[in-house]
């Protein structure tokens, strides 16, 4: 991704969920996505481990993005219909890496997989599926 | 609830992301518990719509909060090991409502299952599964 | 539901799954459809209890049968995109009972719920998402 | 897997669900299954396509086996605790070929992955999480 559209990306996402929980994207290429989250105490939980919606927040706006970046010619947007997430580690601080991938790319749905680690361990594991919206006829 | 212990749950999420994302605990009884969240542009994906993840923090606290509360006798605490959303409608403002309730309670694990509401239309239901930690013999 | 319903559906049925499993659907009505299935040897695991597909051929049956006799007018048919079970309890022998309900209904997709029980005891929590099919412009 | 192994197997699932609906395992290794079906017309819901269960009882059974062989030393047996699938695509006749692998090995749970196949396309992503059963104390 260049400078330019890593800063189209940071733009769009001022003021929204994303920036306010800290989610940078790394990198988009066709078919992968990378992104990361930087640990802080306001992303935990009360008994002091992260919070699955961290988690959740950070595998559903990488498989969001991807699946924006990976629409059909013609289709206009998605909206998100259902989300599962396995939660196999936590963690206290730290980085957290995202990767995403499609899994199913078709007309009316798009099912993106993602894969949350810390500290080089898989935490979670995230699979969504995304309607895709057509401009009205 | 009483004054006393939503002054111990404001005092305990303190600096979390609860508290971060404006999560409010309504009331806890034997078998339901209802939250909200007054919903910010901060909560929104860059479309302008409801993130999802802002739906998953406040079913998925709501929930945590209600297995927390109801533990069984001696174990100590609980970690959410999956979680499941279906996302049937959106809002862009208002008032999120939420109210928990246990499907299984079990020594092992618990199900809960929530529902959120915007304008007293559902827009998503919840289910998740944690596992109960006892305390090492 | 009319005897001569019943035997429409039988007829339907005759040759596939549902058959082969003994599904056998109780009534239908506005909102609800009940269904059971006698257990037998052939509908166990190899450990001696209920295999979860058995669970999910009923309950996923259920809620199909309920899709079709939901559908929106003009709609001609349906397919399940996602489903997912929550497995509570198991059963040996006896009698499996099932209860679907829709919570949501729309034009793109329909979400139900079904609850399976073996002598009163709730052992499974099933949920499905189904894409509704129009004809061809 | 040697001969004697898979009849072994063979001799395990008999009059079991698996046998009922001709499950075949065709390689058990370390961290992989295969196994396969071959689609009769009792396969199908009665619109002609296959039914979501046989999808799934392919692949849930490939998880158990799966996780029967991976079991962590000392443990007696597993529990499928929850399940989910995404329907990707169908096939009216012809082999699937199913297959799984671990994505998690803990000594309380385990997460298994399978994918479904019809010639040569995926029509379904199965994850579950099993829990693992120790000896009483």
């Amino acid at each position: 991704m260049s400078a330019q559209a890593m800063a189209q990306w940071k733009k769009a996402q001022e003021g929204t969920l994303p920036e306010h929980m800290g989610f940078e994207l790394i990198s988009v290429e066709a078919g992968k996505l990378r992104a990361a989250l930087q640990v802080q105490p306001h992303h935990l939980a009360p008994n002091g481990y992260l919070h699955a919606a961290t988690v959740v927040l950070l595998a559903d706006t990488t498989c969001g993005y991807g699946c924006m970046t990976h629409l059909p010619e013609g289709a206009e947007s998605f909206t998100t219909i259902e989300l599962k997430s396995n939660h196999l580690g936590t963690a206290r601080d730290g980085r957290l890496e995202c990767e995403a991938t499609p899994v199913h790319r078709g007309r009316t749905t798009q099912v993106w997989d993602a894969t949350v680690t810390a500290g080089g361990k898989t935490i979670a594991l995230f699979r969504c599926t995304q309607m895709i919206l057509w401009p009205k006829a």
